[in-house]
Parts: structure tokens; C-alpha cells; sequence
């Protein structure tokens, strides 16, 4: 039994989401269906963090238990193979200790949201970024994200479905960065509840467009009350961007 | 009579270029239909420049004449209204003389061309990029598109279904840029013929592959023969970015 790390991509539009679903395509189905095919194995893939439909990841870590002897590289090639045509890539593969696990192993997860600020459509990046007409006011966002780093009780930006045993988390980083007319905002934690980063991006919006200001984020937050969150921004902008381990330090 | 000027963007995935075809859609073809379905008028457009299929666009220029009365921004925001779901989004709309030509005036047209160098499939970028695996040397890419810059017989570059009269082009800007594991070939000319772009593209992954030398670049160029060409690059990765007329830098 050798058990892999693998580096994953996905465009998350068609999935409902990396969990299994029943009533639709998840990446976690994907990848255990290709790894089953290479196999003949009933393969399990853990990964560092479930995203939710049309979310998408440009470094999802996961790992999986196999028994059939396999090189990592080769591991990689046919698992992509196999992937085809889902818009699914394993980008990095390789042997890692059997205690070594995706989700629990992992200290740090980071998101990245895309806004696209602009009045017409969207094409090229239609489910690649959430478009709010101008003006938005990247300097207000900015404020208003500095409220929330830290140690905080997020049950305000926590999802009804959030089964987490507690809403305390500390946000290591909620930082915006405009580039012309794309404002990125970058999120860092040991770990999120869910929807917390469509949730702050989503109150962060509200600053931008100067119907909140950057107080008004503080007060909710302090509020703890689901009903205080001011808007959840779509799956379309985010991105799973990059997940820690200890590990990686040492093997980089 | 009202001439307007439209800036577009679109996805070229789903179309089978700019021009009407019979056998599928068009963008020329779906901006018409959004213009004859707010005025009632039979719209023709014409743009700076006609893309295959595949083909995408960041800011391509067009024209078109109005006899219904209508402000520049109401007509922008009816046409990405009925442009739905089309991803075809009009980024401008102007007013302009009745000899402004989107196509006979245009001055100067800038393409990019992007390269995604790696193994994996692609997966947010299927169908927006040309993967290549690597390795890929940007700087002997470089070299070779250096030979191409200038006052030339583009022959060999240019499709056999090319209408142009002369095969004869001045291309004034042929970079190499790499970013990651991203190259971009930035083109740009008075005008290019049919392919140009995509075989240039094509040669100068030879070399970047090591396939071929800069110097067989400007041999193939010296050939004045189509079946010098080393290889067609594929749609995915190209971009029309901008069409330039000497009325901008006025207007600006």
C-alpha cells in the first residue's frame, strides 16, 4: 500500500462541488473513477478542503491509498488520461508517509476571489469571476478587510450548512489588490468555515460600493448572527488556490 | 443615419469566427441579429479584422450604421442585453464620421498569443491557451521571431486560402514574453494575412522545442513556399487585442 499526494486543478463549473453528490458530477467521483480504472481498485481521494458548486482550484491538495505498484509520474499521466475530457488536472503526484493526510496534515489554506469590475457581460471569463458594475472602490475593501484578520467568532459568515464544531477561526490574511479593472482579494487561514470567504467577499462588495463602510463589516462580525452578513458573493470568482503542510518545507 | 463604432469581446470557442458562415455561428452574425432585434433595421457590422474559428477577442473594432435614433450607451447596453447568452459582450460604443471605416481605416492590429507550458491537460484554460509540454526556451523563441520582424514576403506564413493581394507585409512587433510557465507572443502590424499569426506562432514553438534554429526560421521565410512551414499553431491561444485608427489618439 503506498498512499500519494497529488496536486489537483479543476475548472468548477460543470461539478456540483469536490464531493461526492448524489444528483451530480463531483471532482472527488472524477478522480476516484479514473484511480478505480488504473487500478481496479476502490480508491478513496481525501482532500485538503470541500469547495462548493462551480468553485474552482488551481492547487487542491488530496491523497489516496494504493495497493497495485506504481510510479508517482506515471501515477499522474494516467490519472490524466483517465480524466478526460472532465476539465480536471493532476498537476504533482508523489509518495508520502501513510500518516501523512490531505485535510488533517494540512496548516494553511489559501483562496483567492476574483472581481471583475466592469458593466458589460462577461465572455472569456463568464464563471471565472464575479462582475460588479463600477465604481467600487478598492481602498474602502481594503479597510473593510482589515476588520476581519484575526482571531474572530465568524458565525456571521458561516453557512447554515457549516458543520463545523465551532465558528472561531483566525483569518491570517483578507488582502486586496486592484489591477485595472480586476480586484483580487487573497485569504489565508489555517482553515474556513463555509461559505466564509464568499461571505466576506460578498460584505466586502457592499464596502466597495460604498452601501457599507468598513465599520459596518466590524459590526457584523461582532454581531455573530448569520443575519447580519450583508451578501454572499457567488462561486463564479473563487479559487482554491494552495494548501501547507510541514512537510513541504523540507521536501521543497 | 448614424455610424457607430463598437469595441467587442467575445469567446471565439463556440464560433466559427467573426464572418457569416452557413453552417454555424458567427459573432458577425450575433451582433446583427441584436441589432436588427432593437432597431428593426437590417444591421451590417464590419470589423477590423475577420478571426477563424476558435478565435478569441479582447477588443476587436467594428462599425455599423443606424437609422433609428439612439444614444451610443443605450444601444451598448441593448445590444449585451439581447446578445444573451452569446459570449459576446460590447465594451464600447461611440459615435463616428460616416467615413470611419472599422476595417479601412484601421492603422495598426495587435494579437496576442498565449502558451501554457506543462504536462497536464488543461482544465480552466482548455480552449484559451496552446499547452505545450515542456521544456521551452523562451529565449531562442525569441531569436526566431526576430528574423520574422520587418518588411517581408510572408508566403510561407500565410494560408492558401488567403485573399490578400500581396503577400507582401511589414510587421513592426513579434515578442517573446515569458511569465511562469506562460509565454506570450505579442504581434503586431498594419495588417496581417490570413494565419499569419498562427504560423509564425507555430515555427517559433519548433524552436523554442529546439526542433529548429532561429537561423531555420529566417530560412523559412526566405522559402517564399507554404510547404516551408514548420507548423500552424491551434486557435486556441489566440487573441485579437486591439485595432488602432489615427482618430484615437484625438479622442483619448
Amino acid at each position: 500500500m503506498t498512499r500519494f499526494a497529488l496536486t489537483i486543478e479543476w475548472d468548477g463549473r460543470p461539478f456540483m462541488g469536490w464531493q461526492h453528490q448524489k444528483h451530480g458530477p463531483s471532482v472527488q467521483e472524477a478522480i476516484e473513477d479514473a484511480a478505480h480504472a488504473i487500478t481496479g481498485e476502490d480508491v478513496l481521494v481525501h482532500a485538503a478542503g470541500r469547495t462548493d458548486t462551480g468553485v474552482h482550484a488551481l492547487g487542491m491538495r488530496a491523497h489516496c491509498d494504493i495497493e497495485k505498484p506504481i510510479e508517482p509520474f506515471r501515477l499522474m499521466e494516467a490519472l490524466n488520461a483517465r480524466l478526460r475530457p472532465n476539465p480536471v488536472a493532476v498537476l504533482a503526484c508523489e509518495v508520502v508517509p501513510g500518516d501523512w493526510h490531505a485535510r488533517f496534515s494540512c496548516v494553511a489554506r489559501h483562496y483567492e476571489y476574483r472581481i471583475r469590475m466592469r458593466r458589460a457581460p462577461l465572455t472569456l471569463e463568464k464563471g471565472f469571476a464575479w462582475r460588479i458594475a463600477p465604481p467600487l472602490d478598492p481602498h474602502a475593501m481594503a479597510a473593510g478587510a482589515a476588520m476581519l484578520v484575526g482571531r474572530h467568532d465568524f458565525t456571521t459568515f458561516r453557512s447554515a450548512h457549516c458543520q463545523a464544531d465551532s465558528p472561531l477561526r483566525t483569518l491570517d490574511r483578507l488582502d486586496v489588490v486592484a489591477e485595472g479593472d480586476l480586484i483580487r482579494v487573497f485569504a489565508s487561514a489555517r482553515s474556513f468555515l463555509h461559505h466564509q470567504v464568499r461571505s466576506m467577499v460578498g460584505c466586502l462588495a457592499l464596502v466597495g460600493q460604498g452601501r457599507w463602510s468598513p465599520e459596518d463589516v466590524r459590526a457584523a462580525l461582532a454581531a455573530k448572527d448569520r443575519g447580519a452578513l450583508g451578501l454572499n458573493a457567488p462561486p463564479d470568482g473563487l479559487y482554491f488556490v494552495r494548501a501547507d503542510y510541514p512537510s513541504d518545507a523540507a521536501s521543497d
